[in-house]
């Protein structure tokens, strides 16, 4: 937090009854799944925000979205797969969910998670 | 935007008559090329200010410069890229155009360019 | 600097005697020594803010530490190496150097070196 501004540590799906889904986009799993994965982990940023300001009612606007995909050298749909995160903040804020937002394909991730996503957002206060 | 601080989304250079420059640095293309494409990604950047804002007169501040270079394992320059990316902030907007930065490689972007940037400055307002 | 926020660029290492380390983590060298590498980039880090505050005094809060590993594809332990950094943060600025943080593993680092770090930091004025 810095005045207004809530920094989100980067934050990766739950894990399911058989553990996180682990794999590379591109080639363990498609733009489409992990895309999912993405919703999944921006939701839990979302999670962090209530764990620390008690509600969302404080989001006044989310600032940054950053998406990084666990991806292969050749896959180039890491708009799609953001999207997935894109809609979730959209779904659950509104206009207050509009973001700017980066998304690249990065080497590995911790765990080998698909996704990993890190938000900045303004917060009254 | 948080107050005066203006988050602008990951920018890529423009697509040519013959569609976007595509490949990876290191192999398809080399630094200098890269850093090229560094230089219209964020010449985008600054235009994405310009229609929020109207003109650049409101940014008194480039806060954060972050190069995101589509690069093979073995490529050590992305400095070099980024300079391609530096050195248009600083002709445009002189002192002001002054940054923090960090330069990358990562394993892939989005369509398969080679270079990808951010911008957070600092707008008056 | 945005008012009280600073922005640090990416921070690698100082090169030893025999200069930098190089390497990528997960072949070259292992999480424990990266994360030695990690503790000295962002040391690094803190010492720009000296340079540009005159103390650590100013720093009020760390608000986001980001973690790029040059990792190989089937690296996952980045949150170990990033705790190389945190430590540090805590270490010299305590309850101040608790942080928002991301830690992703990228394709490739400038120089060939194993991490780079960066900081945003909330400081006084």
């Amino acid at each position: 937090m810095d005045g207004g501004t809530a920094y989100v540590s980067g934050q990766v799906a739950f894990a399911g009854p058989d553990g996180p889904l682990l794999g590379k986009v591109g080639s363990d799993l498609d733009a489409e799944k992990a895309a999912g994965e993405a919703g999944k982990a921006v939701a839990n940023g979302l999670y962090r925000l209530i764990e620390t300001f008690g509600s969302l009612d404080v989001v006044q606007r989310v600032l940054k979205l950053t998406v990084f995909v666990n991806a292969t050298a050749e896959f180039t749909e890491q708009p799609a797969v953001a999207n997935g995160a894109s809609r979730v903040l959209i779904d659950v804020l509104g206009d207050r969910g509009r973001h700017a937002r980066s998304a690249v394909g990065v080497a590995s991730l911790p765990l080998g998670v698909p996704v990993e996503v890190e938000l900045v957002a303004k917060v009254a206060g």
